[in-house]
């Protein structure tokens, strides 16, 4: 691993948006389903502790907070978000840099990814705040998220239904849409959201600078992005390694590799894709795993925070209760390069005693029907294979068995308490298992190949 | 296509299974979560207007239905299910086979899967069953279901809470297992079911018997199939082939691929997997549908039975209301061998005076966040492209969008109403949407892969 040998552009300090004390919402609504009334909406809802300064020339309290007419009123604050129409954006943009806000985000669209005049105006408004030494996020974003704090920059509808639970997985990227999807996965697969940040057309802020803050954020454990294109790709690396240093893995959905997604990135957010092969060589080099959906992304991230997270090896012991799923299993893992690991002669021994005599005691284990009516066989082949000193995770296919489904649950739960690796593939599970194993902290799959293609991923990296 | 050259052992007509009148259980039960007891209570509950013959030495009646000590004591009957212990079911086949019953279906494990005893054993079943013009299904298999008389052979727990609508889904398989989760994913996809079989050791009663009464069979429109080998290539070909001449299509998961899915294929049925190309080339010729998951296959046969199915053609429009998730559609369309429609200057002009001004009239659509205010926005587009004349279906994509799901269901609507093919993949759904697209006959999906991986099995084959 060698690191950028030129002098890089130090990375941009995002800190003053995540992290502000103080938020002014100039276009502030009194209307919470307003794109300027949410952010209120939301900052109440979260519990944000620190100052709002909802900014409207007509009323001078919005959702029971007092309003200054202009933000050039108010103290100084640490991020102002603009939620005027388009025709006031770049006003907008003026007042706040006098106003002396250190951070702004730019919700409105029409700049660079429209035409050139788009483009010409968002290079005008990088340069006025800069000059100030203001940090701009955006234009054409969707915002930025402290889950820890309720700071809630942005209008996502994706927070209208519930407020996430606070923890350690963060997410950048170019898509806010794909971003306030990747909240509702996330949220439903039970895991904890740390930061969250929408770069948009990244006129200044960029997907390196969020990486870079996220890689030293201690709020955060593990990373998501989206994009199309990295624009500071020695900075990107840069923090990228500083992530792996601190313990962190990165999960990156990059988009545009066929001719057809190239275009389509183009008219989206004017981005160039370029040459796939660059991007795989630079996912490689610095250890991020390339993911091709959210819900593999989701499905990693699970596998990643889960109570017993796989080791990087060859040596999965397959379970199951079907001997035609024992198969898939093989040719799955197979077809993501996953191995299996070769049982010596003293532990087929040992599967020989407990498994019922017309099972062959072989990886995949088919641990046959007989699990139904002998409730200590499932323990008994876990307890075993989790002490054997021969493989280093368990992958359990079961299907249905709604009549044993506590007893097979109680046998995941002993070896989840011993520590060892475990994923669950559960095909027309009954509802109360997925619940459970949430609590357990273990992962649940509901078919063979998407297990296999997070197991590779998580794994392999 | 030609067909084979050398005359075929004619198929065995299975038809005295799946069409029987008359069913006697040997080992009846008394207890409906017994082996023996299970079919009674199943055929009971399912309607089944034949006559039902429990058969058990000690008790007169059977779950309120008169037995005999012997099935040589009763009237013959069409079927003969054997739900005896290991060490009857030799005798029970006997007796089965003087008291006339024209086919057999028999549970009981433990012959040329278990060893070469067992294998003895299992040859000498079929030569007596065969002597007397039976027909036998198994050993080691999980019966038969026919869903439109009743008749439900089978001891799997599958149909212990509901039993499934009827519908032309039919199903065979080496795996009985895997038939069972089968019954529960399809009926949770919301597909009618047909005729189910378990084959198991495939003693007599093999694959292309399956495929060739499945083909002729009026209640069967799309047939499902599962196998690690196939044991009569030839009548399988000529089967598939009717099917074909039916307007039937089939879809196959094939295992046994890797080398350990070989290896655990020859310990789970003594199947012998043999070689992958072979099959490919069998599947290419004779329009069988190959996937690699029972999910994929419950996407296919979801698509295939839709409301407005694909044709083959290359000409698809995507429409998608984030324009990260049109690249991601691309990317994934690519990878399968899917094509986009280019559109012609009269079409992307006519998109132009309809989308938002920033957007781009070209193919993926994205009719970015102006969708949420304007409602009028996604009828026209998906009315505009369903009579262009320049492609030959849509993919739509959403996400999330609880605010205006109505009004987005109201617009697929009416795109089905039309009869023009149309997959929704909706990501992050609200509830409502999975039963109000079921009722619509739309195919739902809630990412991009899977959705593209059914459509290219559909309409590639």
């Amino acid at each position: 691993m060698t690191g950028p040998t030129t002098a890089a552009k130090k990375a941009t300090d995002i800190g003053c948006l995540l992290d502000a004390r103080s938020i002014a919402v100039v276009g502030a609504s009194s209307d919470p389903a307003k794109i300027g009334g949410r952010p209120i909406a939301y900052l109440l809802r979260g519990g944000y502790s620190g100052r709002i300064v909802p900014v409207n020339p007509m009323h001078p309290r919005i959702q029971g907070i007092a309003a200054v007419k202009d933000i050039r009123d108010a103290e100084p604050v640490d991020l102002a978000i603009i939620a005027t129409p388009a025709a006031a954006a770049d006003d907008a943009v003026a007042a706040c840099v006098q106003a002396g806000a250190k951070g702004i985000i730019l919700f409105t669209a029409g700049y660079a990814e429209a035409d050139m005049a788009g483009a010409g105006k968002q290079a005008e408004l990088v340069a006025r705040a800069q000059s100030a030494g203001a940090v701009m996020l955006g234009p054409n974003c969707l915002g930025a998220i402290n889950f820890h704090t309720g700071l809630i920059a942005t209008f996502t509808t994706a927070l209208e239904i519930e407020q996430p639970r606070a923890g350690g997985f963060s997410y950048f990227g170019q898509s806010g849409a794909l971003g306030a999807y990747w909240i509702e996965m996330a949220a439903r697969a039970g895991l904890g959201l740390g930061k969250w940040l929408s770069t948009g057309n990244e006129a200044q802020v960029n997907s390196a600078d969020a990486l870079a803050y996220l890689a030293n954020d201690p709020d955060t454990k593990l990373i998501a992005a989206y994009f199309e294109d990295i624009k500071d790709p020695e900075n990107f690396a840069i923090a990228a390694d500083i992530a792996r240093a601190n313990g962190k893995r990165i999960i990156a959905l990059k988009s545009g590799q066929s001719a057809a997604g190239k275009r389509a990135a183009r008219a989206h957010t004017a981005s160039q894709p370029g040459d796939d092969g660059w991007y795989e060589e630079l996912f490689a080099r610095h250890g991020i795993i390339r993911v091709r959906s959210l819900s593999e992304m989701i499905d990693t991230a699970t596998l990643l925070s889960s109570a017993t997270p796989f080791p990087t090896s060859d040596r999965l012991a397959f379970v199951t209760v079907s001997g035609g799923a024992g198969i898939l299993m093989c040719d799955s893992a197979a077809e993501v390069g996953l191995g299996i690991a070769e049982f010596s002669p003293a532990l087929t021994d040992a599967l020989r005693t407990i498994l019922p005599g017309f099972a062959q005691p072989q990886n995949p284990i088919d641990v046959t029907g007989a699990v139904l009516s002998d409730h200590l066989l499932m323990p008994h082949i876990l307890d075993l294979l989790a002490n054997s000193g021969e493989c280093d995770g368990i992958v359990l296919f079961i299907g249905a068995m709604d009549a044993i489904s506590d007893t097979l649950l109680a046998a995941i739960a002993q070896v989840r308490d011993q520590g060892f690796p475990l994923t669950v593939i559960w095909m027309a599970a009954p509802a109360k298992v997925r619940p459970a194993l949430q609590d357990l902290g273990i992962p649940l799959f509901s078919d063979i190949p998407p297990a296999m293609a997070a197991i590779a991923a998580a794994t392999r990296g």
